[in-house]
């Protein structure tokens, strides 16, 4: 396994684009980070898009292809990885395997999604397909209706209040304000969040990640390769993992803690050789807020139960014990579903280079992105260290 | 890059599964690969599933964890891979690339599409998104469309004759015959096809692969884990490149060569070591009659223009200078799309192992399989060699 180094990195803002297309959205953040990488596009010898929907919201597959197209890139290695909202982790993943082999130098991983342009009840179609069509989504449930059932669980099992847990949405947009990426770059305050319409009982308007459009890339290359680029703002890739559950949430034991996180984190920390104490900021995919305190706790920060509880006591500020979601998260950053795991992984680099303007944490080494398909279906654990 | 093995292999037979979802047939086929290769099912580290149309066709997304759920393999990384028509080939080079990096040792990667249950008119807008949709596809002409302009202006370039490059139709019949998972298991004339309806002129029915259900996997391996579990029958993947050209046939020079399978076949020959006098069975991406030539000669097999009459005078045969297509090719072993690029490594792995019955070729040590997404647009092409 050779070892794999984040060269360069660019986004798209988040939001309702309408007057671009998913390849305008792609080549923006794909061109974005090639420059920042300062490389020749040239250099690239690979792209995984990772991407949901395409073929159902805009009746375009081969997102390979048709993105390498609209980069100028004839000949190199594509493919599109889909693993409902988790795309983007898992293509990362791909791209990092890529590398890690030894056959790629130079690999430009990037997600893709746009919403806005459907009808609202196709979105709603496209995002349940992440779970069974057979056995679930035929009975009508929506996706946030599968999470509320998670929300309800989580509340009785652990006797959390749902202000504590619907605080996560808060902590978000409080970060997502000085995020020129974000989509809803603004405060909002606990009692506005439970005051919103109710999407899925319990789950609130405000406690739910929006759609969205949007994109981002990274070039991963060899250390050797990067080496060759730079000297300065190098990021490894020290732990990568895809872990998968069953698929449906109602053939689980527990519905409060998602076993695929605990796989992915487990497999990504042992690869990095680090613990959990040693990460220094989180990205978790906090599609609902609930999933904020259960994505703390299963990654291993904190003990099962307790998740809401760390967030509402400041750990998870940017000058806490544990920085998290320091770009808004999903919640306010936004969730263009196949892009949202590479925006994580945008995020965390910032944050390790130093690069984070006003959201920026203290010295960050280590960093880690999760990034969830389905109700934990799927899970992506990757985990960054800064090379000095 | 460690070395890869494929240590099993497994198909549904090609058909109208009228009785089976695409979860029972991709479960059929892993089931059958995991048994052929002599492992537990708990050896599998990941599943990769190559799949075009699940999303449009089945409103079924995810189906790396739908599969790994209906395999009962919790826990093991997943993801699907989507190249158009190449998704199979595609998907297995992922895989590939996850055991040459060492950080797997054993992953089952499969293909699967099931096309038959859709009514007509969304099959051709689903095989037709390998194309753009915004440039190409919304002008209404189909994927058969595009493939008849290749097919005249091969015919105008080079004055071949349509009842020459029919005949690739002819020669696929032939060895489904004695394949017992072909779709179309029987013969036909060169009289029955040039007879056959218009499609799209010129291409006749008979010269073009029909819709599918099916599903084909395989259990790859490091070496080392191979060759713990087994000492016959072993084939190493020696070749495994991918490469795409611009998406659209109409902004290449030239229609009647594809450029993707130049570099990809350029590419898999460096990595195998080897030439294409070296390679004795092969499996080309016919999706149309002349597809068949075109593919030989751009693999090297032959000089351009001379692919029509290379086949009619009998050298793909499988006592012939290169058997290809030796289980019935697209045509007539059928192309269900995610799925052909597996049935075709798994035909090709037969050959080498000695297990293609009736279609036997003499002593085959080294084959290669082309898959192929869009016109061209996407080309997989993987090299295999018999490990004695």
């Amino acid at each position: 396994m050779g070892r794999v180094v984040v060269l360069g990195v660019g986004l798209t803002k988040v939001g309702e684009h309408w007057n671009k297309s998913i390849r305008d959205l792609f080549v923006e953040a794909a061109l974005r980070a090639v420059e920042d990488a300062g490389i020749e596009l040239s250099d690239i010898e690979a792209v995984i898009v990772g991407n949901m929907s395409s073929g159902y919201l805009q009746g375009q597959e081969h997102l390979g292809a048709l993105m390498s197209t609209w980069l100028g890139l004839r000949g190199v290695a594509t493919a599109k990885v889909e693993s409902a909202c988790a795309s983007g982790g898992v293509a990362f993943h791909q791209a990092f395997l890529a590398v890690a082999s030894g056959i790629y130098d130079c690999v430009l991983v990037g997600g893709v999604e746009k919403m806005t342009d459907a009808v609202t009840e196709d979105v709603i179609s496209a995002l349940i397909m992440a779970d069974d069509q057979e056995y679930v989504a035929s009975t009508g449930i929506t996706f946030a209706g599968l999470n509320a059932l998670v929300y309800r669980e989580y509340m009785r099992k652990y006797g959390v209040k749902q202000e504590e847990i619907a605080y996560f949405a808060v902590h978000d947009h409080k970060y997502a304000r000085d995020n020129p990426y974000a989509q809803y770059p603004f405060e909002v305050s606990l009692e506005q969040v439970l005051a919103s319409p109710l999407v899925a009982d319990p789950i609130r308007l405000l406690e739910s990640s929006p759609i969205s459009d949007g994109a981002a890339a990274v070039v991963l290359c060899s250390l050797e390769k990067a080496k060759s680029i730079k000297s300065e703002g190098l990021v490894e890739v020290v732990g990568s993992a895809v872990a998968t559950d069953i698929l449906s949430p109602h053939e689980r034991e527990d519905l409060t803690t998602l076993y695929a996180t605990h796989v992915a984190a487990e497999r990504a920390y042992k690869m990095a050789k680090v613990e959990p104490k040693d990460i220094n900021v989180v990205e978790v995919h906090d599609a609902y807020t609930v999933l904020g305190p259960i994505h703390l706790e299963d990654l291993g920060f904190v003990k099962k139960g307790d998740g809401a509880k760390f967030v509402v006591e400041g750990n998870i500020e940017k000058d806490g014990k544990l920085p998290t979601n320091t770009f808004g998260g999903l919640k306010a950053r936004g969730h263009p579903v196949g892009a949202t795991g590479i925006y994580q992984i945008v995020e965390v680099v910032w944050q390790l280079r130093g690069e984070a303007g006003k959201n920026q944490v203290s010295d960050a080494e280590i960093g880690l992105a999760q990034s969830v398909g389905g109700v934990g279906s799927s899970v992506a654990v990757n985990i960054f260290r800064r090379l000095r």
